[in-house]
C-alpha cells in the first residue's frame, strides 16, 4: 500500500496535533454531484451501484477530485447487512429503501444468521481494496456500518418510518425478542467492520441514524449497549496504525457523555448541539465531529464561509480534537460550488487555531 | 360561566398542590377515535371541521366522554394564522398541509398584515365560546398557537418539509427578511392568543414544532426570541384566574433552561429528554409536561401502565409540578383502549406521590 500522504483526519481523531482542522462531509459522494448522477444512471438501480466495486470506487473518489477533503468514505449503504441476511433490499424512487421480507416474529428472528462476509458482503471488501489501490494514499478511507438499532428499525418496519410503530411495538411488548434481533445484528456488524478493516478501511464510522427516536433509557438498553459491544469487538489497528472509531447518533445531543464513555475516539454532533458546550462536556475524552447545519449550503458561498468561521470559533482554541463535518448528510440539491467554499474555508480559517501550539 | 369542577391541571401548572397528577394528551381529539372519524367524514375537508364551531366543539368534547382527562384543548390547526393572512391553507390526503400562496421575498412579506381576529379568525373564538358553554366547567379548556418560527416554516416551504431548504435558505441569506416575517407573526400570535383568552381559553400552549430543526444559536434568535415576545405580550389572567402558558419545542431538550427563562409556567418535554434530569435542571422554576413515548400506545395495555409508572417514578416525589402527557401527539392508529389505560393509570398510580404532602 502507498504511504498515507495526508493523515490530518486520523491524527485529529487520536487528538494529536494537526496544522489545520481536517474536513470531510457525510454523503460527500452523492447526488449533488453531476458526475455521481451520471454513474448512478449507468448503474440503473442503487444496489448495482453499491455492489459493483468499480462503480462504488469511482463515486468514492469523485469528491476528492473536486475538493481538498481530508478523508474519503467508501460508497455503500447502511442496509447491506440485512440484505446479506436475505431480506431483499431494493430502492423505490422517492420512497427510499424497502425490504421484500420483514421481521415481525421470534420465528423470523430465529432464521437470521451472521452473514458470510466474503460470500455475501465480499463486494464491499472488494470496493474497499480497489479504492485503497486507486486512492494511492492521498487521504484515509473510512469504512462504516449502521448501528444494530438502526438496522432493526428498517428490518421490522420494512423501510423508512415516520413513527416506528412496529419496531417500537416489538421493543415495548417483546423486549427479549428485540434483544435477540439486536444481538445477531451486533455480531454481524462486528464481523462486517473487522472485515472492512482487514480489507483496508483506516477508520470506522458507526451511524446510529434512529437512536434519537428513543427515550434515554431505551437508547441505553436498545442502541448504546450494542454499539458498546461493537466498539469492544473491533480490531482497532491495521497496517501499524490505530483505526479510530467514531459514533454518531442523530438527535443524541443529550447523551454525549454516554457515547464518549463507550471508548470511541470520536463522537459525531448534529447541528442542534452547541459545539462549545459539547467540548466542555466531552472534549477531554474524545474528538468531536461536526456540526454545521447542512442547510447552510442552500445559502450563498459567503454565508457558508461565515458559518464555517462560526463553527470553528465555537470549537475554539486548541490544536486538535475537531474534525469538521456537517451535522448530517449533505442534501442532494445543494450547489457543488458551496461545498468547495466549505472545504477551503475550513482549511484557511482553521490555521490560526492550530499555529500557536505547533 | 359554570364554576370549574376540576382544576388539577391549572393548579399543577402553577405548582400548587394536587391530589393526583393531571393528564391530557396532545391530539387527544383526533383520528384514533372512531367518533372523530365520523365527524371528519361529515365535514368533508379538514378546514371545514376546524372552521365550523359546532363540529370543532363536538370533536373537542369527544375524548372527555371516554376518558377521565383533566384538560381539553380546542380543536383547531396551528396554521389558522397564515390561512387568515390569505395564504390559502388546504390539506392533501397523505401529504399534510399545503398553502396556495407561499412566502419567498421581501415583497411577499411586506404584503402580510396581522389578521383581523374576529373577521378572519372569529370561527376559532366562536368554537372556544361554544365549547366553554358545552363543557360546563368539567375541565379547563386550552387554547393554542404554533410558534412564529413554526408558522414561517410552513409559509415559506408551502407545506411540510424534510430539510427546510427554503426557509433556512432565507434565514441564512436574508436574516432581516426572516426577522420581518417573524415579527408580523409574533404580533399576530399575541393578538390571536389574547383573543382566545378573552373568548374563554383557560390555559395556553405554544407549539414550536420545528424549533428543534435549528442550531442552538439560530433557535435563540429565530424561535425563542419571538416566543419570549409572545409570553410577555399575553394577558395571563381571565375570570379571576391565572391563565398559565406552556411552551413545547419538539427536539429542544438541550435548551430547557432557556425555555424556562422566558417566564412560562410549563415546559413540554419530548420523550428523548429524561424527565428526572429535566426536573433537576428546571423543575424549581416551571412545571414539566410530558413525556411518555407515544409509541408505547402501540404496545399492550399492561405495558402502557408499566411505562406510565416509569414516567411518574422518573418525575419522582413532590405533590405538584408535573402534567402527564405524551412526548408528542397521539398517533392516529393506536387502540383507543390503550388511551383509557393510560389516563386511568396516571390517576391511580400518581396518588401515592401526592398523599404525603397534602
Amino acid at each position: 500500500m502507498s504511504e498515507l500522504k495526508n493523515d490530518r483526519y486520523l491524527r485529529a481523531l487520536l487528538r494529536q496535533p494537526v496544522d489545520k482542522t481536517p474536513v470531510w462531509v457525510m454523503r460527500q459522494a452523492g447526488r449533488y454531484l453531476p458526475e455521481y448522477r451520471e454513474v448512478r444512471a449507468k448503474a440503473g438501480d442503487f444496489m448495482t451501484l453499491c455492489s459493483t466495486p468499480e462503480m462504488a470506487c469511482e463515486v468514492t473518489l469523485q469528491p476528492l477530485r473536486r475538493y481538498d477533503l481530508d478523508a474519503s468514505i467508501i460508497f455503500s449503504d447502511i442496509l447491506t447487512i440485512p440484505d446479506a441476511m436475505g431480506l431483499g433490499l431494493h430502492f423505490v424512487t422517492g420512497e427510499g429503501p424497502k425490504f421484500e421480507h420483514v421481521i415481525r416474529s421470534s420465528a423470523d428472528i430465529a432464521k437470521l444468521d451472521v452473514p458470510d462476509m466474503e460470500e455475501n458482503l465480499g463486494y464491499v471488501m472488494d470496493a474497499i481494496r480497489l479504492t485503497r489501490r486507486e486512492i494511492d494514499g492521498k487521504v484515509p478511507l473510512i469504512g462504516f456500518s449502521g448501528s444494530p438499532w438502526t438496522l432493526a428499525c428498517y428490518m421490522v418496519e420494512g423501510g423508512s418510518s415516520k413513527d416506528f410503530a412496529k419496531v417500537k411495538g416489538m421493543m415495548f411488548d417483546a423486549p427479549e425478542q428485540m434483544h435477540a434481533l439486536l444481538n445477531v445484528l451486533a455480531k454481524s456488524v462486528i464481523e462486517y467492520l473487522n472485515a472492512q478493516i482487514a480489507a483496508g478501511a483506516q477508520s470506522i464510522m458507526l451511524f446510529d441514524t434512529w437512536g434519537g427516536a428513543l427515550s434515554q433509557s431505551n437508547y441505553q438498553q436498545f442502541s448504546l449497549a450494542y454499539m458498546q459491544q461493537i466498539v469492544e469487538g473491533l480490531t482497532r489497528e491495521n497496517e501499524g496504525r490505530t483505526v479510530p472509531v467514531t459514533l454518531f447518533t442523530k438527535g443524541g445531543g443529550q447523551w454525549l457523555e454516554m457515547m464518549a464513555a463507550t471508548g470511541v475516539d470520536g463522537v459525531g454532533l448534529d447541528w442542534a448541539t452547541d459545539i462549545t458546550a459539547a467540548r466542555q462536556r466531552i472534549g477531554d475524552k474524545v474528538t468531536l465531529q461536526g456540526n454545521m447545519d447542512p442547510c447552510v449550503l442552500y445559502a450563498s458561498p459567503d454565508r457558508v464561509e461565515q458559518e464555517v468561521a462560526s463553527v470553528l470559533a465555537g470549537f475554539g482554541e486548541g490544536n486538535t480534537g475537531h474534525v469538521f463535518n456537517l451535522g448530517h448528510g449533505i442534501h442532494p440539491t445543494v450547489d457543488p460550488e458551496n461545498m468547495l467554499r466549505l472545504v477551503d474555508s475550513v482549511h484557511c480559517l482553521s490555521e490560526p487555531y492550530h499555529q500557536s501550539q505547533n
